[in-house]
């Protein structure tokens, strides 16, 4: 089954099209005496709990790598055991890694996300051209890689959004995910830039072909939903693109101190569940 | 002191402006009957001992992340390891990640290169801007980050190549990082391609400011290092720039059956310094 294939299911099976941010943030976990590995495992491996006993589930799951890699190698290990519990669950996972790197150097990252962390997909950086790309795909014919595009960061018109040929660079880039199409190939565009996503998604709709968004930048970060359905409204498929929530689901329980950690968790992605009503 | 003034005291203590890529390649270690973990740590323990002994040594060297990671946990120990015993040595360590995250992640991100790695120096990719960037300077005045200029390989141009107000996108690139200067930043450009090598150092030149080259490209890729050479020579103090090679050097038993593999490796970086006449 290939990874669009994937998505749809997801998104049909669990009635979401919402993507879970597993992003730990120690200071934010709320378990008392343990090291930091044992804590983000408690963590999530409840948060997973009490979304399977509500049924209320995410139409996937992207940890970001960096998170985890911070406190060591242990949780590194952590981070395995978590897509792979995710996975169990029948929920989606995309490693958050944005790699960009060449030949050898890229297929060395492609076999650890997907060999060592069996990811279903993950996040690619695209500065260094096709050659950091297709080691993701050859070989790999079942697994998604996202293309950052525009992204939701402050900065991120610095290099995203200089002018090429009349069009700014993140058009360009979305027509080269277009040039470079392949089954699971997918594009980053933050929420926080509601018209730029909207151009993009016109670029890839104009094309015929699939390309599966995924849109960080709702909640936390300010990205209006309203603004993402009603561009993601205009795709005859909305089951294969995402949107992200990391910390507003994560940490929901700061602004419910009455409540479990899991509980607000599940309560806050139930919100955004009920916010994009597939 | 800051990463400008290591990179001016190795090269003046070791009489070199080479850095030596250990990536490591599991197929091309003649070690027999050990895990990949063990291999790699005992190969290059062993160059390493050569270095040491024969007085040759390189001004850096850069594990790329990727060859570790793609062989599990123990290798990314490994890989701890490993810098921990060159910088033992007096030998500079670039960690080659090519890290390109925001906010919080890339926080995180330069924890692991600085904190858990000690690396003296990163490489980071500019897709996300400045926001990426920033988190590798704050808090870490004496390490040093070299940023994605126009990279060596084959495909580079896709992105690199396109043309903004007249000059190509790797030019704009150099002079973003004059518009981000700080002490220890640096910028790869590789020397398959070294018109645009040339007109990148012109815009460091011109600029007065410090900006450190890191130069892949040279050996198994086919750059030419006389023309890096020339290039190399405009500048006033050719001390802050690293011209790397990776398998002409780790791999070089693979031309001279009758040698050790360590005695083969420190013959060609004794070779490539030699060649640089530093």
């Amino acid at each position: 089954m290939n990874y669009l294939e994937k998505l749809r299911n997801a998104a049909a099976k669990h009635k979401s099209i919402a993507c879970l941010g597993l992003d730990p943030v120690i200071e934010d976990i709320p378990i008392e005496g343990k090291n930091p590995s044992e804590k983000i495992l408690e963590f999530y491996e409840t948060i997973l709990d009490r979304i399977v006993k509500s049924g209320e589930y995410p139409g996937a799951a992207k940890p970001n790598y960096a998170f985890y890699a911070q406190y060591g190698l242990d949780a590194i290990n952590t981070l395995k055991k978590i897509i792979a519990m995710y996975k169990q669950a029948g929920i989606l996972v995309i490693l958050d890694v944005k790699r960009g790197d060449i030949g050898t150097t890229a297929r060395a990252y492609a076999s650890e996300a997907y060999d060592f962390f069996d990811a279903d997909a993950v996040t690619l950086a695209p500065y260094m051209g096709y050659d950091s790309i297709s080691p993701f795909i050859d070989n790999y014919p079942e697994r998604g890689a996202y293309i950052l595009t525009k992204t939701s960061n402050p900065s991120s018109g610095d290099i995203q959004d200089i002018i090429y040929n009349g069009a700014p660079l993140f058009e360009y880039m979305a027509a080269k995910i277009i040039d470079w199409h392949f089954d699971g190939i997918g594009s980053v565009a933050g929420a926080t830039y509601p018209e730029q996503l909207d151009s993009i998604s016109e670029i890839f709709i104009k094309s015929g072909k699939d390309v599966a968004l995924l849109i960080p930048g709702v909640g936390a970060q300010g990205g209006s939903m309203e603004a993402v359905m009603k561009t993601l409204k205009k795709f005859k498929d909305i089951k294969i693109h995402r949107i992200n929530s990391s910390s507003a689901i994560n940490y929901a329980w700061k602004k419910k101190p009455d409540m479990h950690y899991a509980d607000a968790a599940v309560e806050a992605l139930k919100k955004l569940n009920d916010e994009i009503g597939l």
